[in-house]
């Protein structure tokens, strides 16, 4: 089991994580709570595998689902610990975030794909499993309200191919791609940056009454 | 029309009318009842047919739509008839899950994937279209917090694989798991059996303001 | 460019725009309203394109991206410009409506699909994206209960074939086909003909005790 391997799992145990922790605030019963997990932990490289026209790449190789069923096991067992362990986790999550867009990235471009198609695809495989996620648990996708997440995928996303137009070889780059990428979540959180949200003024006539009103 | 095909339409019938039955309560149109009852019956064995590769099994025979089409006019002329038949509705519902679960394992088989993908994708193919019917009509899934359901379909999937292994002819095994998966189902609502919830306290960072309180 | 990329771009601009707007009225940060905007744009092509078994359309032309981050930008410079334009985006979004229906059906002909199959690809290509864009804001998908939007384009499928099969040429067919959504669309909005609901009784067991107190 090599280096990235590693990582890989670590990055899948963090996402399935969050996945079952949601679920289980929202009670779930345990199905529930590990299918949540996996897809939150898969569905962003399963969408990208479609896409590219791959089949999805946990389908050859099971550890993925026994990784997130080990962390329901986690959950279940360590409920009290699941808690206090919150910035292990955050950081975990980072870490899956920066080797999962690495990870969509290649891929792109080992089949053929153009820059801007990578830059979407390496985001997509790190952040769309939070969307599907919070989808399942009936709520608005957090990746598009709160926090510099996808955001940071795409820039990892661009500072991989300026790696490869500069000449630096693959492994530094995919380490300095998934770096940016770590680093990028971790400031944005620790100094509180988000994007500004849109001016919530452009509803359409739907709900337009209020805004009669405020004039 | 030999007897799986009597069946496969049976089923596709009942997950249709409870697509359709949801999509009412919630004052949809017509074509909207329709649209979320077609998805309650092909919408699991259409993602399967993704992610193995085929082309959704619906499109190269009409029946389904056909089906889907019979049922919304049963729901519209037959209202109060409809209610009174919850537990025929109820009964079919279990058949076509069962058959459907027997399905998915086997286009699995079909196209090399080992045991453990087969039963995903049997379980895919039975369950998955009433979580589609879930989003769709924007409630949390139901199978992911109420009852035996998908948890029948992995059980009937690995019977299944046991019949096989043992040697049972292929048709005596299909009969097998899909009664496996009905009568899993039936027994689990006749005795309100279901699955532990998970504990709601693991709630992340955002709603971490009660749990402070209760302290 | 040609005429029909033309309209294609206006189409594009035109949903994207609607998946912006609503995601702005749920306080959206910028990013997750250009999501939004362009799984409005090309979600529904995109899901076509799966189904037949093609790579997603967009991933071999960067103009549907660009086309999206510039009504992103048009929404967040020309704020008030926006609302005051409400007829004219109406406008333009039944445009579209009539070009993707059309290119979804010439699809399907395309990779020899039979005339239903053309007809809900069709509409998939028309009304899908916006049933992702109700998905990812948390709503009930509008096109379920309000309006005929889906039923213009499955009509214009019709006249498609039509025209096809009393032998007009490949251009009018084009032409009258989507005029054809366009006008149902236009005519529907403006004398607010939709659906009928499907009546509320038919709850399922769950909410059955407001029926109980009804008799």
């Amino acid at each position: 089991m090599d280096f990235i391997t590693i990582i890989d799992y670590i990055g899948t145990f963090a996402f399935a994580i969050s996945g079952i922790r949601l679920a289980s605030a929202k009670r779930f019963d345990w199905f529930g709570a590990c299918v949540v997990g996996f897809v939150t932990a898969v569905g962003g490289g399963t969408m990208r595998d479609l896409m590219l026209g791959y089949r999805p790449f946990w389908m050859s190789n099971i550890d993925y689902l026994l990784v997130t069923s080990f962390a329901l096991l986690f959950v279940v067992c360590l409920r009290r610990f699941v808690v206090r362990l919150n910035n292990t986790f955050f950081i975990f999550d980072a870490i899956g975030l920066g080797l999962f867009t690495v990870v969509g990235v290649e891929k792109s471009i080992e089949c053929g794909q153009p820059m801007w198609v990578g830059i979407i695809m390496g985001m997509m495989t790190g952040a769309a499993g939070g969307m599907f996620r919070d989808i399942f648990i009936n709520e608005v996708p957090l990746i598009f309200r709160k926090d510099i997440y996808a955001i940071a995928c795409i820039i990892g996303g661009f500072i991989y191919y300026l790696c490869r137009y500069v000449g630096i070889a693959p492994v530094p780059t995919q380490f300095i791609a998934a770096m940016t990428v770590i680093v990028t979540r971790v400031l944005s959180v620790h100094y509180g940056i988000s994007l500004p949200a849109l001016n919530g003024e452009l509803e359409d006539a739907r709900s337009r009454k209020t805004s009669v009103k405020e004039r």
